[in-house]
This record gives structure tokens, C-alpha cells and sequence, in this order.
């Protein structure tokens, strides 16, 4: 009889945004009332309209598929020309960091190349991810085999786990011990925090010493306000020999139905085989995407391109800054009525101490039945995430304001 | 130093199509007149404009997002309700096949579906595959670890490869030893065979007498004209307990460039562990979707869904019925020239055996140099496939006719 990937059958119980679903469908099947009052502050989901010139685009680009002289079947696996240099040009080499064309693979969405990297990765690979995390990384690996069982905490034997707590800011320093993978995820999901530049030359030097690399997610880059703070590994010297980056088109240009963004892959970085070899890693990335994608959808891929012409560059900022006023909004109020609030100046997300000694999900659960606002519990993102909720800015501001009037009736129950 | 998967330095030369592309790139280079002169008959990709149908919902659906009532940003991981159900409806129940709304996982395209099935498969499967085959089916495997190393034919070490022959019109018989999981391919890519009712009934007998699964791809299926064949696995009485298919709107809707498909798998669908359970694979598979993907881009899936309104379904009859015109003038154009030709009745491919023992390549250089027409050769698609080239009906009319018009001049040089 055929096998199936038994290591599927270590994951614990629903991923967490799913679970998060059920609960809210169950509390909103019971009380139609708290339903219709409900406000989703939850899963990091944008609710704005989408930019102008990304609609504009995608519309153009849908007659020219209309036409015979203008039609276009399969594109490059890789991603369109038009695309991948508009990216490492805005991106990157506007920003002075040395990206080239062709080290930009162009994908549906930075949830799915962090699992898909691991298609090109040994299974020896010993792996650190930092605690809390976002969920992905840790279950694509749990899923590709490279995990014993799951703990009791919820993690799960053989990986290596890096504390992220109040104490270090939520940004780990490299670990004492060998690991060969890092996923590093700054501004952070979930906890809001931002690596400074020396701490981020810390994990650099040790990805070079270790021959390491590290799988940068810098989905929320574009949410950095503060100067100084890095938006991608690249501004650090010597980057390109030991990191990968993802990068997202899903938070900033709103493109979380629309589903596009990239990887930065340096033709400079090596992984080793089993006898010591040092091969680079650019060209089986590139077979990967050949043999296993076609690509993304054309129309999407205008989109995109769209997002850094001028009035583009624009409505993302009209956008970064309207999410940015409601994370200040939902911190302040946190911070007046006496709750500990992390994130949410660098990042859309708001990292809160539970008051009370409440745990993750009894915090959720208060909030969800007293005041009818759906956030995410802490523990969901980890061992480290217990005691803390995470409140996402991604919202209306009518909304967010009435978040802001509800939540003191919390905090006084 | 961080471990690469040394399975993709198994992987042979080009992947195809990329070498096909080298060569032509090339000849391209030295020969300008040639190169205005060029028709492309080779990579499968439509070249007709779009559905009306697609293009209007699609510019719809931007329209949709670009206001804050009507904005949407994730959907469900497995694709819209909308999607899934008119699929399962029109393509299956209106058919008389029992296939659920919630058995259709939207995904962007089959050939990624055909890479990610491996992931909720276990490694230890022996896997049988039809030789000609489409390569993305063989080098996932490789790329997985599931095969030796490359055999001087092109083949691999540790696949069972079931000869497709012109003695056997191209559809294998099931093979005397045990294997886990078979790839099967009808309409066939390359060779334009169908498999008859009979013929897919002795498959699923020996997929149930063996406990193997079937890995369908019905890619082709809106292009069967002939009464009686079946357009999928699921037609056959006890599919459902030992098949998985995957379909996609590339050739039925000229979605190559938009990028939409999905895969059916059956709740009734077991496979085993290691010690024996029987677990059935269709949580699994939707596991993977929820952690590894965000579904596809929401104006792809409404453009997906207007394919099956009555003006999409008039327009893809039109689309098609274009394309199988273009096959029958290729393949009556062979056949008077005296070629042996094979499919292109009831697939977009005609299969062509090469004349006065030309190999595949040969025959590919010689239709390059001597009448500007780039098709593919059969060698590329498995060792049987050596001595055949196919010819790809997806062309304009124009195109075709003069390829017609240029045939002659070669089989007479």
C-alpha cells in the first residue's frame, strides 16, 4: 500500500489560525449579538482597499490577455524581467544594497517560499527558530521531517529554540551552540520588535563562522519608521555570502488576496554537500522554480511592477501610514490602562502583556466573549508566547477607535 | 556549513523545455532571416486570446478590491467556496462522478499540484511512470529523493518506467510487479494517446489489488472528441479508493499565463504508515494547502469560476475547437507526406515517428534549420520516446497552415 509523509502526523492540532476560526465561528453561532459586534483584530490580514495603480494594472494587463498581438501564455518561471528589475532596483539598489536582477525569484507569497526553501536544504540541517514565531517555519519543517515528536510545550524535539522575551526586546543574540539554518523574522511577526544593525552584524558574524545561513523574513519592512533600523539583511556586509530573504507585496501593497512576493537569493551563497562540497545554492533554486511553478499570474505580476511607479510608491505610503496610526491608537490605549505593550512602531502588530497572570488563550477568550474583539493568542506562536496577545493594526479606523473605547471596560472587569 | 538536498545534483542537464529554449535562442543568433521565420510548435502554451468570460470577471474581481465594502484579502487556504463548488458541480456531478466541493483544492496550475503531491506522500513509495513521460513528473522525484542516479538512457535509477509504444497505442498495461504510486497521464503529453474505459478499469483493478494510488493528470480532458472515453479517473467504479486527479484550466481556458488548476482528492483515499495504519490523505493534503499556501489570487479564481458560466463554457468550446482544427491540418499534413503520425484526435499533440531513422534531436535540428519550425523532441520526454518528435497544435491558424505549407519541403529534402 503507498505511504504517506508520516511526519505530517506530528503536527499539533489545527494550525493556529484555523483554531482561532473555530473558536470564533463556535462564541458567534451562539451569540448572534456578540457577532455583530465583533471586530477582528486577529489573524495580520490587510482591510484596506487595494492601491490604485496595482487595480489599474492588473485591468490592463487583463485586456492584454484579450488580445492576440498582446496575449501571453506561460511567462518565465522565475518571474517576469519587468518585475524582478523593478524590484532589485527599488528595493535594493536605490537603497545601495547589491541585488541583481536575476537573484529575485518572483513567488506567490512569502508564506509559500518559506516553506518551498526547504526544498533545495539538506535534512542534516540543525535548525534554530526564535520563540515566539510564526507558525510556518516551524511546521514546514515539522511536515519535511526534520523534527523528532512534538514537546509538551508545543515545540517539538531537535530544533533549537531562541527566547525572545521582554528581557533581550525580543531579539535574540546568536546561540552558544553549532546550527546550520536560522530563521530570523525582523520587523517581527508576532511580537512587533526590530533588529538594530549591530545586532543583525551579530547574526551575520556568526552565520559566517558557522558557515550557517539565515532565512530572512522582511515581510513587514516597509512598517519601519525608525531610522537606522535595517530593512534588509543585505545592508549588512557580508550578507550576501551566508542569507536568504523573503520579501512580501502582501503588507504593503495589500496584496493578501492578490498573492505576490519574492526571494533574494545571492548567487554568493554556498550550502554543502554530505562529502564537503560547496555548491551555490542560486542554481537549484532556480531548477526548483523551473520544474516545480510556473510562475505567477501575469495580471498579478503587473500589479505588482504598478506598486513602484510614483502614485504607487505613493498610495503604499497613504496605506503603511493609515495601519501605523491604528497600531499608535490600539498602544496608547493599551499603555494607558496600565498594560505592558511591546511592537507597534516598527511593525502593524501590537505585542501585549496579559494582565492578570491570564494565559494566552484566556486572555483571547475574555476578549472575544466581554468585549467581542478577536486578537491572537501569544502562546500560538510558541512556549515564549504565553502570557502575551497579540492586536494586529491591520483595520479600519472606525474600527480600531471602537476597539480603543471597548478595551477599558476590559482592563476594569 | 549548512547541508544543500543533493538529489537536484541528480537532476539531468536542462530541464527540457529551458534546452529546447537554449538551442533555438542560439540558432536564433547566428540566422536573422531564420529567425523572422520562426514558428513555435514546441512548448505546449496557447496562444488565443483569453475567454471574454475570464477577462470581464477578472477586471470585475480588481474592481472588487479596490473598494473597502468589497475588499477581500486572504481566502480559505484550498480556494473560494464559489470555485470549488462550481468545479465540483459542472466538471464532476453534472457528469454523474461523485466528487465533493470540499475534494477540489484550487491551486495555480497542475504542474505545481503534480510537485506538491510528494509532500504528504512518504518517501519509501516505489513509483512507476509511463515512458514517454511529462519530465516534471520524474524530476520532482528526483528532486524528493525518491530514485537512484541517472542511467546513460536518461532514465533513473529505482522508477519503474512502463514503455508506451506505438504496439500498445501508447497506453501501458498495469505492470506485473508491485509498485505504490503510478503516473498516469490521459489525454497523454506527449503522445496525444487517450486510454479507453477498459483499459483505466484494469488500472484501478490493479491500484486496488496492489493498494497503489493512481496520480491522474486529466490536464487534457476537454480535448477528447471521440464518444466514450472517459475525461476522468473518477468515472471508473472504485477510483475513489485509489486515485488522486489533477486537472487545469491552462488548455481549457488559455489560463497559462493566469495560472489556475486544482487537484481532486477523494475523503475515501487511504494510504499507509510505516507500522500499517490506514490514515486517509485528504486532511493531510489540506494540512499542507493551510500551512504551505494562501490559495490563489481571488481575480484568477473569479476569472476560473466565469469559465464555467454558458458564455465562458461557448467560449472554450470555441477556443477548443480552434486548437483541434490546428491538430487535424498538422496531422493530415503528415500523414500525406508519408510520416507516421500518432494522437491529435482527441489531445492538442500530434506524435509524430521521424522519418529515415533521424533521432529526435536530429529530426529537432533539421525542422529548426530547414523550415524554421521549433517542435519537441520525443527523446526529451523518456527513451522511448527517441525516433518522435510532437508537434503542438497551440498555434493561430495562419501559423499552422504555413507550417503546413512547410512540412513537405522537409520530408522531400
Amino acid at each position: 500500500m503507498a505511504y504517506l509523509n508520516e511526519n505530517y502526523l506530528k503536527l499539533q492540532a489545527g494550525y493556529l489560525f484555523p483554531e482561532i476560526a473555530r473558536r470564533v465561528r463556535e462564541y458567534c453561532e451562539k451569540n448572534p449579538d456578540g457577532a455583530k459586534r465583533l471586530i477582528r483584530c486577529g489573524i495580520g490580514d490587510v482591510t484596506e482597499p487595494l492601491p490604485r495603480a496595482a487595480i489599474d494594472a492588473m485591468k490592463r494587463a487583463a485586456d492584454e490577455l484579450g488580445q492576440r498581438e498582446t496575449f501571453r501564455g506561460y511567462g518565465p518561471e522565475q518571474g517576469y524581467e519587468f518585475l524582478r528589475s523593478a524590484i532589485a532596483q527599488h528595493d535594493f539598489r536605490d537603497r545601495k544594497i547589491d541585488v541583481a536582477d536575476d537573484e529575485i525569484f518572483v513567488s506567490d507569497g512569502s508564506k509559500c517560499d518559506c516553506g518551498h526553501i526547504l526544498d533545495i536544504l539538506g535534512d542534516q540541517n540543525k535548525i534554530a527558530i526564535t520563540d515566539p514565531v510564526y507558525p510556518v517555519y516551524v511546521d514546514t519543517n515539522v511536515m519535511a521531517g526534520h523534527t523528532g515528536p512534538a514537546k509538551k510545550d508545543g515545540g517539538y524535539e531537535g530544533l533549537v529554540y531562541l527566547p525572545c522575551t521582554a528581557q533581550n526586546n525580543f531579539v535574540p543574540e546568536p546561540p552558544s551552540e553549532h546550527v546550520d539554518l536560522v530563521y530570523l523574522c525582523f520587523p517581527n511577526n508576532p511580537t512587533g520588535a526590530v533588529a538594530r544593525r549591530e545586532q543583525l552584524r551579530r547574526w551575520v558574524e556568526y552565520a559566517r563562522q558557522h558557515d550557517a545561513i539565515l532565512l530572512f523574513d522582511a515581510a513587514y519592512e516597509a512598517y519601519i519608521s525608525e531610522a537606522n533600523i535595517p530593512h534588509s539583511i543585505f545592508e549588512i556586509d557580508g550578507a550576501r555570502e551566508c542569507a536568504i530573504e523573503f520579501r512580501s507585496f502582501s503588507k504593503t501593497g495589500g496584496f493578501t488576496g492578490v498573492r505576490c512576493g519574492f526571494t533574494v537569493m545571492p548567487k554568493t551563497l554556498l550550502a554543502r554537500t554530505d562529502s564537503g562540497k560547496k555548491i551555490p545554492l542560486h542554481p537549484l533554486w532556480n531548477r526548483r522554480w523551473s520544474t516545480k511553478s510556473n510562475s505567477v499570474s501575469y495580471p498579478v505580476q503587473r500589479a505588482a511592477e504598478a506598486l513602484y511607479s510614483p502614485e504607487g510608491q505613493k498610495q503604499i505610503r497613504a496605506l503603511i501610514g493609515h495601519y501605523m496610526e491604528n497600531a499608535r491608537i490600539l498602544r496608547e490605549t493599551c499603555a494607558r490602562i496600565g498594560w505592558e505593550v511591546f511592537g507597534g512602531v516598527n511593525a502593524p502588530y501590537v505585542w501585549v502583556k496579559t494582565p492578570r497572570g491570564l494565559t494566552s488563550w484566556e486572555m483571547f477568550d475574555d476578549m472575544l466573549r466581554q468585549i467581542n474583539v478577536v486578537v491572537t493568542p501569544g502562546s500560538g506562536f510558541g512556549a515564549q508566547g504565553e502570557g502575551y496577545v497579540r492586536i494586529s493594526a491591520f483595520n479600519s479606523r472606525e474600527k480600531v477607535e471602537e476597539v480603543g473605547r471597548r478595551l477599558p471596560s476590559l482592563a476594569a472587569a
